[in-house]
């Protein structure tokens, strides 16, 4: 049983105005949910069929869990079909990355807008054990539901941090690899093994305040007949070329 | 001006049954559309705003052209933001691959559900030069106004055929690459210069009855922590993994 208030949270929730307000947002779905309990993440409130009741027991009693029916769960879920399950769960503290403190390559998100893009560049990046991403303040919010959804749970290990990447990127001396349509190509670059890889937004690419700071243009070969290649498309072959040498 | 029946044919068109029975669909932006224009395709009639009037006419004249107004295009726009221009295309007919006359590393997805994905793929092998996609049959409809969307305008040089997968891969001794979980790492597989590269669907993977047909498993290395990489995702890195060679 759902009660209205309750509804009404949830619902306000699919809103990035309201989870900013309340700071929780939603996630759904079985596997989703289960990967983020037993993580630094606090999950407020569990809403679930009966059919998964048992399950959620089984996993952690220490949530409030509430059974509701498929009619109930349809009022609040963010998908058009539900999964039988919704978390509620708490924002964490935007930490913003010091430049000086990477041990890796970093994904930098420069304006990228399409939820489903920054979540499968955090389910890739996850995938390649990339353990940070970092989004310009203009980038689409991560706790938007359909991001979270993309990720696939990938959330859970993948560190998400919003802020001004001009200063970030002012601040470094590691080298900063960009993708361009006239760069080095991605085949034949060496790629250190610390520093950052910025991607542009879908429609405009990278901005021209971080373009004059990209010290290592690169380009993924091809596009003879298309002018550009889908930014998480992008990310990911670059992904899997730094990691190539690695996991050989 | 746009008349209530040209309204009532363009919003059928947003559904698939009404595509299959008109044979025609939907491409909406200018540079879709102007991809469109001087293919193999029929363009059937074009709706555009006054400001994009003088450059169709520019890009051909022999199209029946209606110009609109904005909210006039808002009522049979399948885009949310409606980008002022929308075609009407003819579908061509389905001209299924015969193995034998495969002269290159042709894309085969086996039940791909998502019109993302399935555009995003479609834009992904025009990039890398793959002339050919082929789909089951159960696989999301190549136009769908979200998977055109996706291609971006890559479907006009991107062969994409519906056809039995189970028959076309038994009558063939082309090598027959599948993604999996197990398999060779995609980092040091030889690629033949012609076959099939198998993508399974987003929930299941590859089916059984084309599971036993892979000749030569391939796996993406990497997923310590997670199970799975989107099948876009998974198709680019093969993609640029094929082009690898070849474009360096």
């Amino acid at each position: 049983m759902i009660s209205k208030s309750q509804i009404s949270l949830v619902k306000s929730l699919h809103q990035k105005k309201y989870r900013k307000e309340h700071q929780l947002f939603i996630v759904e779905g079985f596997k989703a949910v289960s990967e983020f309990l037993n993580t630094d993440f606090v999950i407020n409130t569990i809403f679930c069929t009966p059919d998964f009741s048992a399950k959620v027991a089984n996993l952690s009693n220490k949530q409030k869990t509430y059974e509701v029916s498929i009619n109930e769960l349809e009022k609040i879920s963010a998908l058009q079909t539900p999964q039988g399950i919704l978390a509620i769960v708490e924002t964490p503290k935007n930490t913003p990355v010091v430049a000086n403190d990477i041990e890796e390559m970093v994904l930098v998100l420069d304006g990228v807008q399409d939820p489903g893009n920054l979540g499968t560049i955090i389910r890739t990046a996850d995938w390649f054990g990339f353990s940070h991403v970092i989004c310009s303040l203009d980038c689409v919010e991560v706790y938007n539901p359909k991001v979270v959804q993309a990720t696939m749970g990938s959330l859970t290990r993948v560190k998400v941090s919003y802020q001004n990447l001009e200063e970030l990127l002012t601040n470094t001396e590691l080298p900063i690899y960009g993708t361009l349509l006239a760069g080095e190509n991605i085949f034949s670059t060496k790629w250190h093994p610390k520093g950052f890889l910025v991607l542009g937004s879908e429609g405009k690419g990278i901005s021209d305040e971080l373009l004059k700071l990209i010290t290592h243009p690169v380009t993924i070969p091809g596009g003879k007949n298309t002018e550009s290649l889908n930014v998480a498309i992008a990310g990911a072959i670059c992904c899997a070329e730094m990691s190539r040498n690695k996991l050989k």
